[in-house]
């Protein structure tokens, strides 16, 4: 693959080049007009989730039969892929390893940094461009932000040059989440998401995924959202702002009871107290942002329920039983789309397509 | 697969489920007539062992060509197996691990919770349900008894069930060890365990897989059981009330000498002084409950020797190279009779017979 | 595979076996006149040497294609390997796996003992010779010097036996890293390896790699040896008795700049801190020993540069992007000679070389 002619006036040096907007840094990621690296939910278009969410749904109709299943193992057995996850993350990993072996890929598993070169005194880049040396494509997730774009920088400038995915950058991005999301609304939603009402209820102040999935929601028309959260958790305001640019109309309450009834969907979050700075969650009802089996008879009769899991009290176990719950299928969700993005990447989109 | 017509009576509760005796609790892990989760050794009865010893039997002909391998491997390239030991028994997961590869499972392991979502305040139910998301089969093994049945009932209550292995359950249930235990002492006697003089040795009292076994001998005709053990660790009463009621013939001794010349077979066992209270085991001379080179010469020229490892000085290594000495056989009959188990939960015997 | 007529008067004691001279040893290790475990640098002769560089390059370049990976994958799917690396070392790891993928192996993990039944007693020997129950090639690296000879004495004089091979034992041998770096050589000069001057330089009296590497240098002809290194770490006084017992002219220096321009490779290491006694390495100059951009104009435009990993700042990064720098492409070749080695030992070099 063939580096795009814009990227001749790419600065040499990661300092001067990772300061500048995402929208000029995005280029360098693409090649052939296509994403190469994953980095940003920035990078995907309403065409691409489009695309995206059509290979996956076909990927998950054909491995119903075993003659679909092996059509798509057949697509990439060629190829290894290195999962390396030094930050933990089992769903994430899992997802990513079984989306690699639906497509037949090979993989190998980094999952702590202590058995690694680092030790003896090697740079962050070295280790990293050492271990794509063996395969195809790096999965990674990464506790320091900008550390997975690094290594996409310093691999595009390698003699061999591999795709990097990220698999969740510090507190920053971890677009694959935010594609899942995207795809379980336009799955659940009937007609799809255009002109439906999200409702994002919880710590929406520090759920990464809230913030990347607001995001998102500028490539579909007349979405309405809903922002429901403890006044100490509401939405940031560099989130707010980027919805008044792009004319998405939203509101804010702190009672979800009086946002069930309107609600096309529902985003569930768990409060994310690991980042608390002194306690600060500890005397906060958060009961108020829970979803109970008594609120099901207020939702309309095609309200999905979605919620990244995992959970802890947000929404009671008896409604997991419920048709409107989709939380569980959104995970394997998880899995379809990141197999589509992984296809797309290797220009094995319309092969999906093709299969049956 | 659906479930059985019997399944309409059971409770939705497990804690009204759980406290039932095994043989109610049966038919729910059972579809159309097939055993689906694997979780007692009750689970089997002589049919089905014989069945998946001639099943295992077939399979480990068949992988000795090539041609034999990759028809094998083309059984199950379409499903993706799970290993969720949270418990270290590498053995066992070895065992696994490569029964799923020889029939072709793509595999994902966790082998340790640390990585997992627990420690953000998820339940045990919502983990496994979530790894389950991505998989076909889940095989577990986990410390606290009883864990690895409430998985198997939480996952058959999910809308997308998958079957579940106990590969070690806390204290209680290792029903593929007792298989394999059988299938060696099948393959090993001529004419089969009907009718034959099986000698357990050592600790009794705390051995897992002896107990299991010894359950396991009500499917046969005519054996006779010799517990050979030191006065503390003799065989305990519920297992011999058991026999009792089967009208199995047993003896208790503590001389091994005297029982070497009449054992078609003899199963040896390693202390467990991980379960002392308080170090009773340093003060027994264990040494008498050991197999020695010169007892080789008092043994029938057909005895089998048998042993589930890892042992200490319960078997000379110097027996290692005697004909009669199966227990290195015994351990890869663990990785065959799995394999044949696993490829019957999928309905695949049939295949596996049809090789070649 | 049958055991060569000359084993019959191999000692059935281990520690009567081991002090024999390796070269009374190797015999052992060979069935019907070909390597079968791969333990030591002295198993390599000329002719095997241009042999598995050529099945390694044939590999390579078959590799470039779908059909031709296919084709390699479908050499040994039929084998189970088993990564047993007790000592951490991610790249060797790494590299074996995908090695091992790449012909088709299906693979099993054991990168920490601590979960493995060496807890409750039992012998390493019984541990390994348990893991290899369920493979049929055993990959392995162990801190203890020795050991992974031991075990493939142990499973050569078991019935079932299996091919071992060394990925690092101790200090003192690591076979494939001396073969990656004579496949590295071969390749990047012209016209191959004889008749050339090869400087090491650094750490050579702590470093393996170069000892090893030494000790092969006696299959080519006509090669000159530059040692350079600060007087504290000489290359040891057993080297050079062995290079002049094979004739092959060497000189020492410590001054790497009047090198450069003579040297037809150059071979840099880094500074083996951790093998410190007192802190020595602390007081010492090492940067005259490293590799920097102005050295280049005075280096051959044909020069090799290699490093067998991981660096510190032994050679600038900016050398990266310099068409001499072969280091990163040497760590690459480590997975293609490795797979060479693999298909060897399994009897498949001809249908290597056979692909396409």
């Amino acid at each position: 693959m063939e580096r795009a002619p814009t990227m001749t006036a790419v600065p040499r040096d990661w300092e001067e080049f990772h300061p500048r907007p995402v929208s000029e840094r995005v280029p360098f990621f693409t090649r052939k007009g296509r994403l190469y690296d994953c980095l940003f939910a920035q990078q995907f278009d309403r065409k691409l989730l489009d695309h995206l969410c059509r290979v996956a749904d076909h990927l998950r109709a054909a491995m119903k039969t075993k003659e679909g299943a092996l059509a798509a193992a057949n697509l990439l057995p060629h190829k290894r892929a290195m999962l390396y996850f030094v930050q933990p993350s089992t769903r994430t990993f899992l997802s990513f390893l079984n989306a690699c072996h639906i497509l037949g890929l090979r993989t190998s598993e980094i999952r702590d940094t202590t058995t690694s070169s680092e030790v003896k005194g090697e740079s962050p880049e070295d280790t990293v461009r050492t271990f794509s040396s063996y395969v195809d494509l790096i999965i990674m997730r990464h506790p320091a932000p900008g550390f997975v774009e690094k290594t996409a920088w310093v691999m595009n400038r390698a003699k061999r040059a591999v795709p990097v995915i990220n698999g969740g950058s510090g507190s920053d991005q971890h677009p694959t989440q935010a594609l899942l999301d995207v795809y379980t609304l336009c799955r659940s939603l009937p007609g799809g998401l255009d002109g439906k009402t999200v409702a994002f209820v919880g710590d929406l102040k520090r759920g990464r995924t809230v913030r990347s999935l607001s995001y998102l929601m500028k490539n579909y028309k007349d979405v309405k959202l809903v922002f429901v959260s403890p006044p100490q958790l509401k939405m940031e305001a560099d989130i707010l702002a980027f919805l008044k640019r792009h004319h998405i109309p939203y509101r804010e309450c702190d009672d979800l009871t009086t946002v069930l009834p309107e609600a096309d969907a529902i985003y569930m979050t768990r409060i994310q107290d690991e980042w608390d700075k002194a306690n600060e969650s500890k005397g906060m009802d958060y009961s108020r942002f829970n979803l109970k089996q008594e609120h099901l008879a207020k939702l309309k009769p095609t309200c999905a329920i979605l919620h990244p899991l995992p959970r802890r009290h947000e929404i009671e176990t008896t409604i997991d039983d419920d048709e409107r719950a989709v939380f569980w299928r959104q995970e394997r969700n998880g899995m379809w789309i990141r197999a589509a993005l992984i296809a797309y990447i290797f220009g094995q989109d319309k092969e999906v397509l093709a299969i049956k």
